[in-house]
């Protein structure tokens, strides 16, 4: 049944609740988010006392399942003002799951700024002096743990963008190699942590039982499907262990959804010297690894390991959407550069797309030049030296676009779009619009049938049968994300008539329950339900369901225009 | 009947135009806030191109009723993200009531960044190129319209913070001295100007014919006896005459609810320093002014010029907000560095309450230390700079607070609350907290009532009577706003049993109407009514409508608490 670990940062106490009832078929997403509706004052100041902190392992995570180790994060988001769930992969959920910790909750806040760090492990809780890990890097604080508390240990921290509380700070976690190239990234989550000055959270499940399965024949036979199931995909079995995710850029640059230059055209002159293809090649060349998984018993591993042209360690994780965010929209061409600013990133601890979007508005702003890579390491490195520039642009596209006087700044609920135009992938972008999180394309992917021709078709470019796609692509990720699965199982569920239903069967069998795919569904509806009440109460309106001006502009090279109205959005969550 | 005047400033054009049957018993905050909700898109960018400033005359201005030089400026404010009325003495308002102007309009947005400046006389309007005002001060941009323009003429400029469109900043009026002493402070609409690249408008009315008055004898007998009550009350005719707008330090520094240390405490040690007794002491001693009216015509004459300590010109228009803002509130007693910091403000054009404020979140921040106010010049010097620095803290005190992760900020819609604690206060709190402008003393000064014992007397630390002091004062206020009046007629107005009644008559017999005062009172609800559909519309909700959480600590030396439900507040603008 598990434990809820509560955490006084001010007292430095903590304490294991039993889990109420009506938590009980919670986890991940589903656990975050209603903790923080049922837990967190909707009006309170996200860095202040009454926000709390949130970490929740997937319903299957820690079980044999494939590419169940996602975990969720949750709080009132610093960046939008509303709630947030960010997950992320690594080793934390699996480890918190054996540890039989259903969730780790961060309350309260200390009155001077010493930083702490937790240690969670079989034979309890240790809440300790952060001591010379102040003002590190995520590289260095991880280096350092694993150092003390050995290799493979789960770790959460935050770099100096959480410690300054900044809207775009990340929390990250250690990778399979120990480095901090996984993140909860969007929402500024790190700042959550970082006002409760908590500088890293360690997990180490030695000595811990495993997961039960209440019958294990039965999870045996599911996972044996899901497993092939995610193997024979296309998508999930060749093209993102073969390219990573930076496959996407060939192909969404050539369905003219590329965003260019601060979103003002859907083809980026030099797509090829940052798509999939050219960096798998330089990773062969240079030596790094081209398919690695973000945390054991992933079967896709889309992510990597990126070197340097001296062959040295540079950057891993290296993703699409950050390859996007700074390059097309930054037109920074340079692969190299783009990797450094993703390191910097990580190692700071700010989430990379709206650090790319950042640059780009910086750019829109004149604070640097367009395409100018090396200037933009330059800039983004002020972040790590707490200057003021840092602190502008660690606050994300919206601030900085305030702080330069900037009227064409792409965000929804304050977050940056990410990596697909939502003129020309209509079905994401009403995701955009609508989800309770801003805007976030893992919310509800409807480049899946826009573009990818998974699940269906969906023409991109109209309006027709875009609602109900991004309607039932919400609902189905947010039931993903309370199992803790990696987003990308979508595509085989998608594609295989029994594909919701391994999953249904991996939770019965796990849990002794006999839920149905509807119950699931009707899990995803809850989901949302609650994170709209949230952002409700908090203040969040109709109007915060809509993208910016900026977006009534013609999009080259299809001339499309965002098209829908405010009754036409409101449609899309309303069940 | 009179024209309102359109400038497309993008096209350099501009066009005079009937004013429409609706719009022809309005004026003043009554006309901007009605043009703001017909023509400005709810939802736009504050500094994009369908955003308008609108710039109109009370319905008095011109005519020879005292005080009645106050010209309202309103458009979607860059600070709270609503709508904005903010209004100052000066010269323009008497002149453009007297070119028959009604309304000045600016509208559109030009795609550089090249400055323009309007020329508005009796002959027409002429759109020049700013040429070397651009990056210019406020005082040196007034001085080179008097120059070329002629003493006395009005002139309506922006300053380094408004070309940099920063959120504090103001739009500063030449007073009758030629410098920039009187400000649009509130709610940035010098941003709204400077995103459409206009450094200044003049304005003259050399040839232009008096204000026509259909019943001039009982005009004349109405002012005459409007004149007498302003004389005749000990506020308007003795204390502010004597001390300036300070006079209300010690009051209100006595009465436990001068906000000090960023809100922790009711009561300022060195308040003395600070007093109005002390300004006038230091002005008589070192050669100054202080009595001087804000516009010709004013019988009040708050307003003063203040010499450094070598007895040269430091700055005028030193008020009371500004001083607490960047006394009492950051802590720093120097009265000339306080003075300096006024001067900054009106020189780049600032809004001295939110830079005030804005500091204190600053030491709040640990960016600079509490009290210091030779390091407070410095930083504010910043935004003449253009410097990232200044980007921050002229952006105000949310931006601020945000910049820097401090959860203590003291706002109402995103702008910074005025010198008088809500908790001691009551009834000026609930106008912060529920006005459609922000926190803002002057739409419904409930001081009165509280503390100065005008217009009868509610208890300032009890809830009882404060909703039903700030709705009335809210709803009469509206209406001295659309009539052009000076805010501090209201003391005559509140204590005379014919106060009202001699408004309407002057209004009566300048437009041969017959009003009541009934009609007055549905005008200013009327106004409230506008406003606050805007903002609704604009995404702002009852969320908004309230203090922000710092408020619930208690307050000492009363050790009040902020008690008001969101029910109660509600309450207020009920109509």
């Amino acid at each position: 049944m598990g434990k809820l670990l509560r955490i006084n940062t001010k007292e430095k106490t903590f304490a294991f609740e039993e889990v109420p009832d009506a938590y009980a078929a919670l986890g991940g997403r589903a656990l975050t988010s209603q903790m923080v509706l049922d837990e967190v004052p909707a009006t309170c100041h996200p860095l202040g006392k009454n926000n709390k902190l949130i970490f929740a392992p997937g319903l299957l995570s820690g079980s044999p399942a494939a590419d169940s180790g996602r975990l969720s994060a949750g709080a009132k988001s610093p960046l939008t003002g509303g709630i947030k769930e960010s997950n992320a992969g690594g080793l934390v959920s699996q480890k918190l799951a054996k540890l039989g910790i259903k969730a780790l909750i961060l309350e309260g806040k200390p009155e001077g700024n010493d930083y702490s760090m937790i240690v969670i492990n079989n034979d309890g809780v240790e809440i300790l002096p952060a001591g010379n890990l102040e003002k590190k890097g995520n590289y260095a604080v991880m280096e350092a743990m694993w150092d003390k508390y050995g290799k493979n240990t789960g770790v959460l921290s935050i770099g100096q963008a959480g410690e300054q509380c900044l809207k775009g700070a990340s929390i990250n976690q250690a990778d399979i190699n120990g480095r901090p190239g996984r993140a909860h990234g969007r929402g500024g989550l790190g700042a959550v942590m970082g006002s409760k000055r908590i500088k890293a959270i360690v997990v180490n499940d030695k000595g811990a039982p495993r997961v039960e399965l209440q019958d294990k024949d039965a999870f045996k036979t599911a996972n044996k499907r899901w497993v092939e199931m995610l193997h024979n995909h296309p998508v999930t079995g060749e093209g993102l262990p073969a390219l990573g995710t930076a496959v996407l850029v060939n192909v969404i640059n050539e369905a003219g959804a590329f965003p260019t230059k601060n979103f003002r055209s859907g083809r980026f002159d030099h797509a090829k010297d940052i798509s999939g293809e050219t960096i798998a090649e330089t990773i062969e060349k240079r030596g790094g690894v081209t398919t690695e998984p973000c945390h054991p018993g992933c079967v896709i591993k889309c992510s990597n390991v990126y070197h340097d042209k001296d062959g040295k360690y540079l950057t891993s994780g290296f993703e699409y959407e950050t390859i996007w965010a700074f390059g097309a929209h930054t037109t920074i061409k340079e692969l190299d550069d783009i990797a450094m600013l993703d390191r910097l990133c990580d190692d700071f601890g700010l989430d990379t797309i709206e650090m790319g979007v950042t640059l780009g508005v910086a750019m829109e702003g004149g604070m640097i030049e367009w395409g100018d890579g090396k200037t933009a390491i330059d800039l983004l490195g002020k972040v790590g030296e707490y200057a003021p520039e840092g602190k502008i642009i660690g606050n994300g596209a919206l601030f900085t676009g305030d702080a330069l006087g900037v009227d064409r700044v792409p965000v929804v609920k304050k977050q940056a779009l990410p990596a697909y135009d939502p003129r020309s992938c209509k079905g994401v972008g009403i995701t955009y619009a609508t989800s309770p999180m801003g805007a976030d394309h893992t919310a509800g992917y409807g480049v899946t049938a826009n573009i990818l021709g998974v699940g269906g078709t969906v023409d991109p470019l109209k309006k027709e049968g875009n609602i109900a796609l991004s309607q039932g692509l919400q609902v189905a990720t947010a039931a993903v994300d309370a199992a803790g699965l990696c987003l990308f199982v979508a595509f085989a569920v998608l594609d295989n008539e029994d594909g919701l239903q391994t999953v249904v069967d991996m939770l019965n069998a796990q849990y002794g329950l006999s839920l149905t795919t509807d119950d699931v569904i009707a899990l995803g509806k809850a989901i949302l339900n609650n994170e709209r009440a949230f952002n409700r109460k908090a203040g969040l309106t109709e109007v915060d369901d809509q993208l910016p001006e900026m977006f009534k502009e013609s999009f080259p090279p299809h001339n499309t225009k965002w098209d829908f109205s405010n009754e036409d959005l409101q449609e899309t969550l309303k069940f």
